[in-house]
């Protein structure tokens, strides 16, 4: 039996690009007295993919719903997500000792204005414990060292399946996943580097631009990759700068940076705006 | 007889919000073979009114295409547009003695990168006519007095239709255009306003700026309706100035804002990206 | 005795302008050994004032250099201050039930990127009490109503006085000063209004700027005076929206624009880089 | 004799950093009844340089100033220039096909907004000699071709110093200058590079940067040297760009970024305001 005010939900698909899809989607929706209320459509041509977010109002069941986007998948072969709207991403952040990024994704989710559900803070150092205890967050210390790297991971790993997470962010967590670890989690890891990428890569990005004399700086959130600071862009950001600009100050003015595209990313992704179109990024923001 | 190659479509339209609207867009141009390319939808909760823009490639001819939408828009009381994508919408430019913004708009048609046709451009002064003829445009020198205004308007009028203009711009038209004349050329007409609306209202904005000391000045393109400076908002642009500005520096620093305010406004017009929302626009940008 | 390293200093000084007056400072700044590492100026033309700031090192004491600045402005009828570089200045913070502006100063004093020391946040509500302490900061609740408002006002100014405070932030502060107080805190109290001002004066610019249908959102950080929302503007900052923000939407996404204006309203102040010009303000950003 | 009115004047001046530079420059200044406008200053810690750029109002003759200057400069081993404040700047501009970057700077001289005179437009292609010619600019068809470049160089130069220019502009100009024309042009030729740098050097950056799947596109001003794209950085600008751009949109998106960013540049230049700090500039902007 339908509820009173039908529920609000996302469907996003990408598959191969040919004609009928929207139709079929469009369809499916009345057939359940859907009601768009936000969709976007993109076809690229040099992948051949076809990509589709919509938003929509319908009395019909998850049961419902699920049941004929399988059917409609397999005929297309789509890649698909559906969601309740506004339903909080289940989220783990890894951090290091620096407290900007992830004091703006805790702050974020206690205002109501990041759809994510932190279930835990995941620490290489014991620095930001208190951090995480203040906004009531469990915080796990799991040290990271050469001959320690791989149990680490797997107890990182284990955490993430116990806890039911589907997204995990390193703000601005100063470990390097293995492949093995960024093969697992391909598509829900999302990274802060604190440079324009493709430049300054690597290490040291704000002492890089200085020397460089750049006049603005960036920060890029990407999806992990096991090709470190090559994994698909989902948000880039800058800001200007001038030649009174030490390393230091560029690292100050640069956390605003990082802190913003990181906390558009993770929202767009949790609201699944983000699409993988090979190894570039749809955003339906 | 079809084409070899598919046509290259936009559809534009608005409606009154209801279930199915996107099936049936969507239904009309499968059986018309038509494959979405990009498309946006909105609905807004404020004035129930549902908006989409679709590309899409068909073999259909526009006759045939005319007469299906033409059925659904009356089921669903639907004001739409159907236009070949990229061809250039036909214009003319309102002036009076500053080139900036006229400037621009013509270069930019020129290299391509505008989908406008400027069929002439109005000066009520003659200041512009060799930037004009050296653009290859006819240039109308249409002076205006108290006196003589509704008999100028009147011969702009004829222009509009003898020229087959679809969008009048003003681009730093020191001429404000009669009730008649606004309500002649509604949702057709743009103006780029050289403050950040509502700020700064009416003459002398760079000065009124200047004097409350703000750090950042704005403009602000709009269509042009009776009430001045109150129209629906397309598009507005701000750049960063110091206490060491002018009002001249600001003037001069404007008319960058100014002029790339105006070309986006024209641009996404032009390729019917803009829809009217009561006293507020929808940019499917 | 001079210490082995010099001490870093800022001066900051405005008057009416003359010839001499650069050549007056510097040469008290060599007469102590001063070696300038910064320096501004600027005069204005319209109200006839020099405004000067100058980081230098110098191993004069402060005494020195108190006394030989108190003769030259004796001499330029300059209005001044000397404070060592980098010293973190006396603040509070006002607030309501709105946590992204003080959460914001909080955690900037404590990552060591705002040179402000925050000796209390006081709140009409004790909504944020919290927060504060978590920072380790003492919580005041001031409440007011119309009759206690006086009272109110009053604890207010015992406690600026009692904790030796330099500067009151007002962070998203929902009570209006009296012009008594105002004039108490004249040039020493910053608050953020969250509209591009002279637009969306008054309460609820969101939902204005929303009816409005901006293209833009922005916020301005000024200094407090009698006449609501027309103080001398410090800082503004915009961010883009579009047609699918509701009134919630701009609110959530002004609330990162506020922040940033104010944060660096507040830094600019504290290494008095601001200097009253009338109703305008000088930055030496 | 002097005027009446006294003339304007820029001075901007490098030299090792030490005690007494301002001292010295405002004394020279007072001696001339001289009174500074606007006034900056900068200690660059890293290489021991200190900068000043000041405007002043004197009575005293060029001549006067002039020998002051250069009894200074010798003290100090100063890197210096004076100037008339406003002067527009003797200029050439090298040009390929593309017309954005001069049309740009064309219609910027022409409305008084770019301290320029420019005195000849070259291109290695006829392409854009009409525009030049509208703007009553003498074109030199200069081609280039591997075999032809020494020769074409000495062309160049020998106009370099035949019209007396101050500053070369190459307005998306497709060749590489030689080292040797580079080490003649030391200082005083701009370049403008179409990616962010040090992003995407080398060829076709709109192409590197949309397979990168960059969400951010950029220019680069610079100063031209042997080794290519590596310049000291005078301006950089950046625009948004989402999946639907592909390369050409790019390229047009990027036009404006990169007129704006080259026509900062060299107004900055013009006006005395960019000074060489090793391989990185001061922008006294």
């Amino acid at each position: 039996m339908p509820s009173d005010r039908p529920g609000s939900w996302i469907l996003s698909l990408s598959c191969p690009d040919r004609p009928g899809i929207v139709h079929a989607v469009s369809g499916l929706l009345a057939s359940h007295e859907g009601n768009i209320t936000e969709s976007q459509q993109f076809g690229d041509p040099d992948t051949g993919l076809f990509f589709m977010r919509v938003e929509f109002a319908s009395h019909a069941s998850r049961d419902e719903l699920d049941a004929a986007v399988t059917d409609l998948a397999e005929r297309f072969t789509m890649t698909w997500t559906l969601d309740v709207a506004g339903r909080p991403m289940r989220t783990i952040v890894l951090v290091s000792r620096a407290a900007h990024c992830v004091n703006d994704l805790l702050f974020r989710e206690r205002a109501g204005t990041l759809p994510v559900d932190i279930a835990a803070v995941v620490g290489n150092h014991e620095t930001l414990r208190d951090l995480a205890e203040f906004y009531g967050k469990p915080f796990h210390h799991i040290p990271v060292t050469a001959d320690t790297k791989p149990e680490s991971e797997s107890r990182l790993l284990a955490l993430v399946e116990d806890l039911g997470v589907e997204l995990v962010v390193l703000a601005r967590y100063m470990q390097i996943l293995s492949p093995e670890l960024s093969a697992a989690l391909h598509g829900r890891a999302i990274n802060i580097h604190h440079s324009f990428l493709p430049s300054f890569k690597g290490a040291r990005p704000y002492f890089q631009a200085h020397d460089r004399g750049v006049k603005l700086i960036g920060a890029t959130a990407h999806y992990v990759t096991a090709d470190l600071d090559e994994g698909p862009i989902i948000e880039q950001d800058v800001d200007r700068v001038d030649h009174t600009a030490t390393p230091e100050t560029l690292t100050a003015l640069g956390a605003d940076v990082e802190r913003r595209a990181l906390a558009r990313a993770v929202g767009w992704h949790a609201e699944h705006r983000v699409l993988l179109d090979g190894h570039r990024t749809i955003v339906f923001s």
